[in-house]
């Protein structure tokens, strides 16, 4: 398969204004389906952030105790005067909680206070919250409207542009879902202050992948400003956030429904998901495993010759500076990475494919041998 | 309101042909999501009718116990070549049986079986099937490809186009589902022949409602070929099926989500749904309700100054003549009457709407007041 990747993008200086209230506005075009994200250190707070949106008798915000604490009485007291009714529902925290049962409640809620096919959903909280909300939004009578307001770094680079929403099943993760767009996404900054550091931390990881497979430059800028993005800087963090939703956007543009290109986006997941399936979800974050997963990539990309190992040993650096692992968990055996790697839903037809490095800001997808896979399970455990 | 109706559509003559075994396919138009509708007396066995489908390791058949002791066989038999691995699930009998529990049965034997994204489901049966059936394919890892072998002739004219997909929730029919459309559609006249006289009259209330709506040459057709109908005659049940499905693509194709022109579909079904809510779902079956609510709507028509008393007598003995009721319970009563036509999902705002004709061919959405609607159930219960 020839390299996945497309030509250059223009790219923005850090914006110092985005440190003062000034929110940025990334286009995510899909046809009829084009919605915006606005990235600012206050978006929640600004009434125009909230203007123009479909026209509901009702609002239903999901969240989760922990966030909605947090964050809900800010949404709450923009949403009030929008909606005659503003419902609210939070869910059970946690991964193993992303269920039938937690979408079902939603429904309960829904059909139990009359909500019509207008009803506004919102999602105001990380990747678990807005991948069930999305989904319960997919479904109620066929599709109503919803906002995503992402409260983690994770969920504002990754959730907000893609249009993925699912639950899991007790049989496989993200098994049952649809692919169902957001009318806006807001990504505030401030909401970022609360976020634990492991959990910044996992954000950075993918982050940190947009420029190995899209943008030579940001992958650069990233390694200068990660004590920046670290310390929760709003002008580096706005950048760290619209840079990543426009290089997703780019390439969920042009495969909305994952044919191809779309398949980048996956680099370093491969083995994430393996190492998140044998150490059993919730042990490390996804960003976590996606972090050591990248590297792992990077490592498999050397051993075929694709990048020259001083390529691995950079963005090993970048990793490990981020806070994230770089060497999977040795207890998990050769065997176990095999089999758990084979079972991913991505090996269609039995063929074990990777995403792959060939430069920086170049991906590429592909099989690999089986003796090289096992060399780079080999090197990158500890 | 302005009428909602479209310009006159090329008509067909009834076709000896269809009798002998030559299929018909009807284009569905929906851009990249376009499909075709396979109708003939022996679509099932002509191995053209399964050519050019996406190729996948596994394939679905999802059907029930009855419809897949008489026709499991006949498809299998087509399957098996195309698919290294054909596998079946039979689902409990019912609507009451559309639930959660009957989709989590296709998604664990699919995930069970390691089925991946490019799964076929095979819906071999009626409404129910396809409903439950295609909404797993709309979910399952995001969306599979799905073929449509409705059983039913309401199946067949109703749900072949449109791509309404869903699940009952206990707190209403429908309420969870996906806008999704299959592959292909084969419509074999020949399953007809063991379907019971009371399903098919209920697919007939279907078939005569799209004259009313949209085409006065085709209710002139269904009431000079009726009783050939009656009789299952090949030809005429080609006919009936083609341009049933001739009219409902296009009006699903200039409205595939439902905003304005698409609700003339509903002709009947308001009253109908009423009827249906309140004996208890599977009373009376669905194609009886609107067969009754169609003859209701038609007598609000009347009440309203847009039709002839006339109009609503000869709507009246056709409904009758194929066998389906033309009044409703007494039992049920005027303020639950008016009460579940309020609650009805498609009463958006409380404004009380329904689908009116002007003249045999031109339906209207509109307010009706309250007096009026009273005066149709007195009339139209027994």
């Amino acid at each position: 398969m020839r390299g996945l990747h497309f030509g250059p993008m223009p790219a923005h200086p850090e914006d110092p204004e985005h440190a003062h209230g000034a929110a940025v506005r990334v286009p995510i075009a899909l046809g009829e389906r084009s919605y915006e994200i606005l990235i600012g250190p206050a978006v929640l707070d600004d009434p125009a952030a909230y203007a123009g949106l479909p026209r509901a008798q009702a609002a239903l915000v999901v969240s989760n105790p922990t966030v909605a604490a947090l964050h809900g009485a800010r949404l709450h007291a923009r949403l009030a005067p929008l909606y005659p009714q503003v419902l609210h529902l939070d869910l059970t925290e946690g991964e193993q909680h992303k269920d039938w049962a937690s979408l079902d409640l939603i429904f309960d809620r829904l059909l139990a206070t009359g909500c019509d096919r207008r009803t506004t959903l919102w999602a105001l909280g990380g990747g678990v919250v807005g991948d069930i909300t999305g989904f319960a939004a997919a479904c109620y009578m066929r599709g109503v409207p919803f906002v995503q307001v992402p409260t983690t770094l994770l969920a504002q680079v990754d959730s907000s542009v893609g249009g993925k929403t699912a639950i899991n099943h007790p049989r496989g993760k993200n098994m049952i879902g649809a692919f169902y767009q957001p009318q806006r996404v807001l990504a505030d900054l401030s909401v970022l202050a609360t976020l634990p550091a492991r959990e910044l931390a996992a954000g950075l990881a993918e982050v940190i992948k947009y420029g190995p497979i899209a943008d030579a430059a940001f992958l650069d800028w990233v390694e200068a400003r990660l004590d920046a993005l670290l310390a929760r800087e709003p002008a580096a963090l706005a950048h760290a956030v619209r840079r990543s939703c426009e290089l997703k956007a780019a390439v969920v543009g042009a495969d909305e429904r994952e044919g191809g290109l779309r398949a980048i986006l996956n680099f370093g997941h491969t083995f994430g998901h393996a190492i998140e399936a044998a150490l059993g979800y919730g042990r490390w974050l996804h960003g976590e495993a996606v972090g050591c997963g990248m590297v792992m990539a990077a490592d498999l990309s050397a051993r075929l010759g694709l990048v020259p190992a001083a390529f691995v040993e950079r963005l090993r650096r970048l990793v490990a500076r981020a806070g994230l692992p770089v060497l999977a968990p040795r207890a998990i055996g050769e065997a176990r990475w095999l089999e758990l790697m084979g079972v991913d839903k991505k090996a269609e037809g039995g063929e074990l494919r990777f995403v792959l490095i060939e430069a920086p800001g170049r991906a590429v997808v592909r099989g690999a041998p089986a003796a090289a896979v096992r060399a780079t399970i080999a090197a990158c455990s500890g």
